[in-house]
């Protein structure tokens, strides 16, 4: 099956499309974390709204057993009582294959998957690290394929705008889609420069990153088509929600 | 006075950032309409929210004397029971000089005005065709200047980014500012293709209005620097929304 139409959504506030699949972006640095998660050893992750939602579950979670690992973010930084924050390189750091499951909040990612998910499609995190993977299982979905862009605290994003666009190009190699106005911007933005660490380091969001210490990360999340790890957001027998290796 | 950073809203759905004035973009039509009425004999438009308002809002100010002209769209269209539509081209041959006021309704271009304006600070309609002197006179408000483009029902639209990347473009020429993301996006977009015409009818909003027989609105739009017109956002004595030619 191929891709009729690619609608990429460059603000998370939008009211979102109709589409038969989603891909949710948020390369610096939630959806590059989860790679790094599920590439070493990571099988479950918990996606939350918000902190106390996280801890919340986490506890529920704990109550029945090895209590799963908690990261994520509050302003780039790791909220007190967090095992983890949201880098990539911290986690791989850590040893993931301590805990095969995590409960993970943040400003910007976790909330735009739970948005996608409410469209009751499939939903895939996706990132640079596995592009080629993470469009290629979309397209498998056929139809119109939307791509949510977590962006920063509600407006736009040039860092996941331009990998909005690094997947555009993929998909468009592959055949023809219709494309709306979301997917020819970020096309044309990713075409005038496919360099992915030039954008996230001219970022808004790089820039403020790499002030704090962070600017490994966005080497790290900059590596395209380096992973081969794909993930799909589910529901547990509880109905919680959750991102399950696939 | 000189622009310290420029500030691009992609999205009419995102929290407005602060910034010391504001140049709204609806390039398809109403900020072109706009120019075209203000260009042509056009002294006072009133901006509303809706058609219901619309109607209202004519209905009392016709009752101190001559009505206003009644215009705008809705899914493109005239509504029953306005006087025009939303066409720049359909104006210019009623004559707008019969009329020098106008109360005005649009899905998109009226209410991202009426958004900016809730900052307190000044708005100016902008488009295409007065590009260059909207920019002049939003850069001598100095500090951060805020584009909105007020998109397509709540979507970010390629038309409106395309002329935001133009301001910029013209912007930069002028001086060093600190660009956002929405404005680096933007600029990128204007850059991988300097042709309005072109960038209007690939859009979305573009090829519908195309299909609807308003190809020569289209053409109009792009005449980029035709127009030396500038108006500016107010309030009546009474608080009622008011553009005036400046």
């Amino acid at each position: 099956m191929s891709i009729k139409k690619i609608d990429v959504v460059l603000s998370p506030g939008e009211e979102l499309p109709e589409a038969d699949s989603w891909l949710v972006i948020d390369i610096l640095r939630a959806t590059t974390t989860m790679d790094a998660f599920f590439s070493s050893g990571g099988r479950t992750l918990y996606p939350c709204p918000s902190i106390e939602d996280a801890f919340t579950l986490r506890d529920r979670l704990a109550a029945g057993g090895d209590p799963p690992l908690l990261m994520g973010e509050r302003n780039a930084l790791p909220p007190p009582g967090f095992d983890l924050g949201n880098s990539p390189l911290e986690l791989l750091e850590y040893g993931p294959a301590k805990k095969t499951a995590a409960v993970m909040a943040t400003t910007n990612g976790t909330r735009a998957l739970l948005k996608a998910a409410r469209s009751g499609r499939p939903v895939r995190p996706a990132c640079a690290r596995n592009a080629q993977a993470a469009v290629r299982a979309a397209a498998s979905e056929g139809g119109t394929l939307g791509i949510l862009c977590a962006g920063l605290k509600g407006r736009s994003a040039l860092d996941d705008a331009a990998c909005a666009g690094l997947f555009v190009e993929i998909l468009v190699a592959g055949g023809d889609a219709e494309l709306g106005d979301g997917a020819l911007m970020a096309l044309e933005i990713w075409r005038s420069c496919p360099d992915m660490e030039r954008w996230l380091r001219q970022s808004v969001h790089g820039k403020r990153l790499i002030g704090l210490g962070f600017e490994k990360d966005l080497v790290f999340a900059s590596a395209v088509n380096s992973s081969e790890t794909l993930s799909l957001f589910g529901r547990t027998e509880s109905g919680d929600p959750v991102i399950r290796r696939a």
